[in-house]
């Protein structure tokens, strides 16, 4: 897991406090399985723990964090959605919104229903019993948009109220704007699991910059934060929106310095794995099990 | 329910108190679902019950039968085989195989991954534990061969056993041979809740003969057991195969009469429905979930 994977759960886990709510995380681990030819089913399901020790060290909410393993929990209420979303979906849909033919294997097709009965509350009897007109926010990337739209028509079609959607903005690699982590290149991300030293190490060597080409000039014309992969960084994760603008408008203006600037991104980066890493150091096997099991949240289910 | 329905479960019926095996039972109220596009999804669940009752009005031992419904069972290891039979069919191999085109919904073609899962036994943990090598035979109706081949290509990639099945032989309508029983023409089929009076009633004004069209031309001539009504109903029911070797050689001899004939079918059909339908009125839901409850059935899985 590098910091692209999980600047989303972010995004989820600030939602998720500022709006009190219960979150459930779909681990698509059956989709993983159908488009890799040579994965083992038992591999997927250990991935997905794996992940939701990841996804746990973010800090999600316990008593309102549902986390759970596609292979492991569709079933029920959960599969009869998947069976009413299917009626809705047509291959000819499927194909052309994910770009099958008719060599890929049934599975792949039909998994959009899979995707999609999340978004529906009925889904979880556990959380919100039969109730099936509580509405459901759906932060993601990009490339999950074509999942929902088509569960934005089916809802319709269904009576089910239409998911809303966040997209998350796109985390750049050490190596510039429009470059993307990469799990095999070491020193395209920094890792969860990465030292304060390989932090430090990561920004100073790797880290594209958007200053100038020398202090002389970088004084005189000024930097480019949009392009500055530190300050992007920093505009991630850095809370305090007042201190991220001094930070954009001294860089622009040459009166912060490039080594200043990765200075302060390595501070808030060292901070931000090493509080992960505590986190998930405290996530017992147990810990897991309480976050994946479906259960109720509390919610008032007679409130409209 | 009409007797087209019921002689394949008789059968089966016949084959687990020979063999004094596990049954499982899959009511595919899911397929029902996705091919018949004004039914509800509870409606399905609600048939399904009710199929139920009458399946065990066949008298399937209450410690060896699992019956259930595939919206209320499909999950956990049974969802895992799924996904693993659907890596192994495509599109193509699903599309040619029943027919399907482009238009039709995801969840048709992916349907074979959901019929075919209960071939195998890891599929069923309560009753098989983790063994996925005990062999399985599938008695069937021939229109639901081409699922099964499908199966049997994929058993053979996930090294699994391949299922062995057993057609059963065609029942006919009232009509005569190569007609078929329709639940929704009440002069076409014996159903299992017709009276005895009704039953005579069928039998002698709708039942094909295969008689002389006279007595004097019937005792020259003799019959055709063939294309008999009667005597097919009998050599199906009559558990005694003399008494049906004797009927056959002195019906087509001409020395037992269509009369005579018709009779004992009425005798043997009365006796067949007014016990299928004692058994019946004894099933409460008690016993309904008995056998809708996954559970051990006392197998030694570790036996090879």
């Amino acid at each position: 897991m590098h910091l692209g994977h999980m600047i989303p759960f972010m995004f989820c886990q600030y939602l998720q406090e500022v709006f009190d709510c219960p979150l459930v995380i779909q681990l698509t681990d059956d989709e993983k399985f159908l488009f890799k030819p040579n994965l083992k089913l038992e591999e997927c399901i250990r991935f997905s723990r794996q992940n939701a020790k990841d996804i746990i060290a973010c800090g999600f909410n316990p008593e309102k964090t549902f986390i759970f393993s596609n292979l492991l929990h569709v079933g029920g209420a959960f599969y009869q959605n998947v069976v009413r979303i299917s009626r809705c979906i047509t291959y000819s849909q499927s194909k052309s919104t994910f770009g099958f033919n008719d060599s890929d294997n049934v599975g792949k097709s039909h998994f959009v229903s899979i995707q999609a009965a999340p978004s529906f509350s009925n889904t979880f009897p556990a959380i919100f019993g039969d109730r099936s007109d509580i509405p459901c926010l759906i932060p993601c990337a990009i490339d999950q948009d074509p999942y929902f739209r088509l569960t934005r028509d089916v809802a319709h079609k269904l009576k089910y109220p239409k998911p809303a959607l966040i997209h998350a903005k796109f985390f750049p690699a050490l190596q510039g704007p429009g470059t993307k982590m990469s799990a095999s290149v070491d020193s395209s991300a920094i890792f969860m699991n990465d030292t304060a030293a390989q932090i430090k190490n990561k920004i100073n060597r790797h880290a594209f910059s958007g200053g100038g080409a020398s202090l002389e000039l970088h004084q005189k014309h000024g930097g480019k934060p949009e392009e500055d992969i530190p300050f992007q960084y920093l505009s991630f994760i850095l809370d305090d929106d007042e201190e991220v603008g001094e930070i954009e408008k001294n860089y622009r203006a040459g009166t912060l310095s490039t080594g200043d600037l990765k200075k302060r991104c390595i501070e808030v980066l060292q901070k931000f794995v090493g509080d992960f890493q505590k986190r998930k150091a405290a996530i017992t096997d147990e810990v897991l099990d309480q976050y994946m099991t479906p259960r109720s949240m509390g919610i008032d289910l007679s409130a409209k």
